[in-house]
């Protein structure tokens, strides 16, 4: 029966990398649907994403490209299918609702578990889309205290990665160490401008002629994780703080989105600090 | 009592104008909040858009401004309030998804009264939001009577403008003819490049590197009346024409919302087949 | 000795292509630098760009290649050195200048053989850079007369690629027909919007609100040769459409250069009418 | 005899600004050509830039203007005529080589009066133009005799504005001090990302997916003055820090063009450390 996966390394680059991994393919009468390579030579690091189809086992070809790979590699075989997402968010609905509507249509490889918040502001719109919604709120709580609420409820769900879709609240380090490579954010900004509170307050201080936002993965150094997607509108004088603000949703929303899209579809390897997106 | 007003006015272009007009502002101890204009020397035209704050009356600034403008100028002196709107949309969801989000917000200018639809997949969603959704079969109907059907729905509405998010049908002269200047338009091309039906595949066929998506006014000449928003996407040839449509969903929406936005904040002007967005 | 190939194919889809070509490489101890590779499903063909590094022998590796590759395959096993490159152009200065400060700088991978021109007017530009400038004026000859004339000053130089920089002159079929995917033109329009004579005035009369420039290989048919490179800027309307030709300019420049590079280094296949450009 | 000026006006916001400048216009018969206005109304700033013909004299005028205009207002009438500029290189071509080619298509608004650079790298270059080159070494000099001899050479020259066409050396306080919003910088990265030395080293380490560049008038703070403009281009991770650079160029040469055609045509104010674009 015809199959699909999804084949991600990455290794030290060494010669005959991909005459391996496509013999491997090739012996098992495997179709290679598409392939994407790039080696870091400074570093000397090798990616490669392939998607292999044809009547196949995925149990039996990881277990030879297993056989086959250099000892610090990290192997991935994954059939394609709907992933799931939990989304945090604070009061502002634009990113969330832009998952939302593409959730609605079809369009987002995942479903949406749930959606927690510190507010209870977004609850009318999550529950019009008939999506679990928790309000954790942090009165009374200290920080840890109010993570560890959010930490059980993501960790009561099924999920492959928890999307802040404006989530105004900074993570401890013990809580990002809990979900490596798992959480993506959406920054309200070009970064690594405006790192900081009030990225748009920030921008119109300084006058710039464009701003933008950043999308990426959250490590423990805030707003230093590795950069997924970004992208820029054009502003100019006229714009007050607001009007960043409002104009920046728009980026926003897009930048995350597109990087959701690009997560969910395996195609993002993280790579120190930086993303290789295939 | 402290009031605002948008004063639009446009005219054949003489000297003078701006005094006479910013006469009328001083003399009634009106504050300028902003002012715009923009003279057309090839077809000796002006533009103006200036708004006003102070203590007045509107009804008495227009009649003012009456007794000065040349005969043949157009005047418009607006109170800045939500205006209306009537959504028709077919079977997609992204463009009217936005618009939706947006006015859950608050961050859309206006209430949308309505969504009409020959089609009844987006129901649900329209449903969602509690906002009332019309379902018009084209079972049956000639295009004239179907249109009747729909032009009573909207008759039946108070609204400012009709926003056609993604309404696939193509409209007649006569229907048309009712709503001048009232009908915004998303066009899924960077027009005047692929004009007609399913602009994607011929973005695809033809193998550009960009793609992008038009908001204009409709008039009698399909895909023709005056454009009030253009974006566009880098594509490449991994793009299929399925690819193409999903990666110009995004900047459909966009664009039909910053037009919108333009519309809804009375910064445009209709000139010939063209526009000035202040 | 550490030498350099770049290897292009274009074939028939087939299972075991990149097996049947990495192992060519493995075998022979080589190392792969890069490799891209492109299926296009629709028509069933296969694209694939290598670069590998190692002790070899080019010749050598492109027999034993031939002696694998489907029978209607495209082979071209490349050394990467400069290139060279003739330029036709009319009045316009900016293309032309952009592509001699590049060559002044060493950041063109070309030498510039010569610059053709029906005009005079830049033949004291192009001798600043001491680089021979051929005038070729129109006067008193047929438009196949006047295209002898150029074709054979072409074919007296050593040449890789034609480069049209701004060159306003319609090329006939049988020019054309002479270098198969050897022109390279910069048309000042989003192709394929405005195809034809004065495209900014054409933009400027539809009151677009983004303009563009295409470069694209020369075919048959007037503006409609594959496209390698495109790119675009906002307008307004303050633009005359003289100001958008003023604005063009940079498009233009860019965009040619952008594609001149992708088409010295290899990059790009043509494709039917479109391009790949890995 | 029909004349046109360039008036600028910036002051305290009050009341009938626009009357009162519009008044002396239309009292003198004057044409208003194009007017453009900005309130920063957290500043209380009043900024105007309007463009008059007709037949007058541009003392009078400006006599005229002053009696009406507030005590704190700055105020210019300029006869739009090409200005003089003097440029500071070190060693890349591309940015001085953008502006070279405009002067020679007589597309720069201004006369290249002298080319300075502390190397001699680009005095080849700027020969093939005719235009003036000194050559500045810093060897033996501190930064301050070595900026003495530059200054020197500046003042013995014509000049409205300096233009650093990557000019790769830090200006001292007191160098800057003697030129004040004289200064035209293009700074290699989107400010404020990446202050500081080899910006796209940065941007590489960083793994951004955007690079940009930005003009602004240089200030006392480095990195930190007014921004003209600005504008970005997408990479990604094949993108080595060279190839940035590389990318970064078109960006560079064509962003402090359009700044420097805004300053040439006087369409810009600096409002403390922002620009107001007209």
């Amino acid at each position: 029966m015809e199959k699909k996966a999804r084949v991600l390394i990455d290794c030290d680059d060494e010669k005959g990398l991909v005459y391996k991994f496509s013999k491997v393919f090739f012996d098992r009468g495997l179709n290679i649907d598409s392939n994407r390579e790039f080696v870091d030579k400074e570093k000397g690091k090798f990616f490669m994403r392939t998607v292999v189809t044809g009547d196949f086992n995925i149990k039996e070809l990881e277990e030879e490209l297993k056989k086959i790979i250099p000892s610090n590699a990290h192997l991935k075989v994954i059939e394609p299918k709907r992933k799931k997402i939990v989304i945090l968010a604070t009061k502002e609905s634009h990113a969330l609702g832009d998952i939302l509507i593409r959730h609605e249509a079809g369009q987002l490889d995942a479903d949406i578990e749930a959606v927690i918040s510190n507010h209870d502001v977004l609850e009318q719109l999550v529950r019009r889309f008939d999506i679990p919604f928790f309000h954790v709120p942090t009165e009374g709580l200290s920080r840890e205290e109010h993570e560890d609420y959010v930490a059980k409820l993501i960790d009561e769900q099924t999920f492959d990665y928890i999307v802040l879709a404006k989530y105004m609240r900074i993570l401890t380090s013990s809580f990002v160490a809990r979900y490596p490579e798992k959480i993506i954010n959406i920054h309200h900004s070009f970064l690594p401008a405006f790192i900081g509170a009030n990225p748009y307050k920030q921008a119109y201080e300084r006058g710039v002629k464009i701003i933008g936002a950043t999308a990426h993965f959250v490590t423990d150094d805030l707003d230093e994780g590795p950069i997924i997607a970004q992208d820029v509108i054009p502003v100019n004088h006229r714009f007050e703080w607001r009007d960043m603000q409002s104009a920046g949703r728009d980026v926003e929303k897009i930048v995350l989105s597109r990087a959701l899209n690009f997560v969910l579809n395996d195609r993002v390897f993280v790579h120190g600090n930086k993303t290789i997106v295939f």
